[in-house]
């Protein structure tokens, strides 16, 4: 697919859904739509759209595949509402990305376009965004290639005594010599996460934070999430859940370790949670719904006699099995029980499952997959399976 | 300071700045008053506070230093409303940190608080966080420890034939080992800036994408900032300009180091720096404007003969010499011509200054500075040098 088509993609349907104009701000969304992220708005109506640059022009002039006679140097807001009013649209529904447009801004936007309605319009542009052309499946495909180069370092640096800090610096710089961007981004205003989440032991079995899953505790107080300087032990699991971010596309990949020989019944508690994976990565083609897979995940743990441990234990479990990934490491559609969103071929989704026992500790999996015709498939390619770790 | 005596001094101005209450959702103001960073919303009045409690209730119970009975599990805006209402707080204004706020949340709290006005109360809460206390300052000491850890590593691996991105992931590595939290904050939406700024040779003379200073072009136009897959040349000056976090609080120090020996003029042009800067951290006392700071900074390129090359060459060039630094990257004041804020002793500010001379390249020296009655304490300890790093 053509950048040019995504653009008119776009235009369709936002006549469709009564839509008058959009306005684009949020750097994710810009690059989609004009394969620049620098600061620029992007104004876009049924017939028309141009890109407004507040600064970095000779950037953007490298970066865009917009045509020239699309671009304009500045980004003040009356200027983009005088190229509203050129193209008699004066009135009606405006949208913008809400839930990542600041206040004050919000407020200077309703000010300058005072006959419009403003309304939210990402999930127009999430929804286009859930199904991958093939240019963002390749970039997606590189990085989880660059995941596997943490898993591979995990491989050769976990010992006993290092810390969780230490085994995260090793992932952290495997991925990012491999070539991961250094960020991920989040469609959500003051996310906290740290690098990404590692837990060992008891640390794995507690959800801090923004992130409803296995977190880890962190450094301290200031961001609560990500490696502890707990030092490892023999027998520790130790969940490893850093994403990565390549040419824009994120990578989320989770793979659980074991200091030494695993804890007893951690290798069967594992099983069990690679056969309730296994169970919606069979289930994961075209035309299901995404809350379906949630209830084959939660039957499978029924089946398998895990229930108790399905998504963590006691009061912290997570509600999903999953979540849609792309130019945001979390998109939609989130496999939670309700939502009722149909995937397509195109779609990459993760596969996001744990099981919290609490005794032998917390076991994850979680892969990116490819939603095709026939079936999925699965872009991470570190070995599905629970990885006992023995130094020297 | 005590963590009650912040919220009282907050609970003193909020009232003579004629605010009837604030409410506090944007996790750096929650971590300052509170001592957590969970997702919490912080309810003041002049006379009254409570806490409250999204996720993660048995963290911030761990966490937080405020008494047991403000705190309330859930957050939600009717609920909160109804606090107000048993407090007498029936309308007026409400104080929020619009800058940070998203405006779907906006929309909704106007919603519940429908009889109250609005009004952005960041610049209240970052004038009191200007000042910093002994602990804070602590705390960016520590900051500034793991950055020279950072620099020390420059100085074992850096060789010609490394690429821009094997540098950084150096750095990264050191930092994070010596406790890095692995995530910085700004007050701003959608900030785009990998791990931080390194850039050489050329890539030293420009500036891409949201800072206003030498940026790196990054690794794809996906993050255009930080390093790239550019492999450094004997004879480059390579801009390390990559900051920390530690215990929530920020450090920012730049070094230039030059690849072998530094090319004709760099290091004259960098002993020019060099004193401007000096000359800037002399005049750095309690009771001095920040824009008094710019003016001695310009007048001395000016004295030196180096005006043409000031914070940038030709049509790219910052408007700044510094910052302050806290619990978020850049905070009040910005030392800029215009800026009319008084410095006081405890305040925290980075001076931060390059020249981009077009045949040699960019030098840049930043600190992290400490305010004092006396006179200014650099706390970056890295040597202000421009250090020419040879191999074997």
């Amino acid at each position: 697919m053509s950048a040019e088509t995504r653009l008119t993609q776009l235009q369709g349907a936002l006549a469709a859904q009564g839509f008058d104009a959009l306005l684009l701000c949020y750097s994710r969304d810009v690059l989609y739509y004009a394969g620049t992220a620098q600061p620029a708005a992007l104004l876009v109506t049924a017939n028309a759209y141009s890109l407004f640059v507040r600064r970095a022009w000779e950037f953007v002039l490298e970066e865009t595949w917009l045509p020239r006679d699309r671009l304009c140097q500045g980004a003040r807001l009356e200027a983009l509402q005088e190229t509203l009013e050129e193209l008699e649209v004066t009135k009606g529904r405006l949208g913008l990305a809400l839930e990542v447009l600041p206040a004050d801004l919000f407020l200077k936007v309703q000010e300058v376009f005072g006959n419009f309605e403003l309304v939210n319009c990402s999930p127009l542009v999430l929804e286009q965004r859930m199904r991958k052309d093939p240019e963002e499946i390749a970039a997606i495909r590189g990085a989880c290639e660059i995941l596997d180069e943490g898993h591979r370092r995990v491989l050769t640096t976990l010992r006993p005594g290092m810390t969780e800090l230490e085994l995260a610096a090793e992932v952290e710089d495997a991925h990012r010599r491999a070539g991961h961007e250094g960020a991920f981004f989040m469609r959500r205003v003051d996310f906290v996460m740290s690098r990404g989440p590692l837990a060992a032991g008891a640390n794995a079995m507690r959800m801090s934070g923004f992130a409803n899953t296995v977190t880890g505790v962190g450094l301290s107080p200031a961001v609560p999430a990500g490696p502890s300087r707990r030092e490892l032990q023999t027998g520790d699991l130790v969940v490893v859940d850093i994403p990565v971010c390549f040419q824009g596309y994120h990578g989320d990949q989770t793979r659980t370790y074991a200091v030494g020989t695993a804890p007893e019944g951690a290798r069967d508690l594992f099983a069990r949670l690679r056969e309730i994976s296994d169970r919606v990565l069979v289930a994961l083609h075209d035309g299901v719904e995404a809350g379906t897979l949630y209830g084959i995940a939660r039957s499978a743990a029924k089946d398998l006699g895990v229930e108790e441990c399905f998504l963590g234990h006691g009061g912290q479990r997570a509600d999903f099995v999953g979540h849609g990934i792309g130019l945001e490491l979390n998109e939609p559609p989130v496999l939670t029980p309700s939502d009722r969103t149909v995937l397509r071929g195109g779609s990459v989704v993760t596969v996001e499952l744990h099981l919290t026992h609490p005794r032998c500790g917390t076991v994850k999996l979680e892969d990116t997959v490819l939603v095709a015709s026939r079936g999925a498939e699965c872009l991470t390619r570190s070995p599905r399976a629970l990885t006992e770790v023995r130094c020297g």
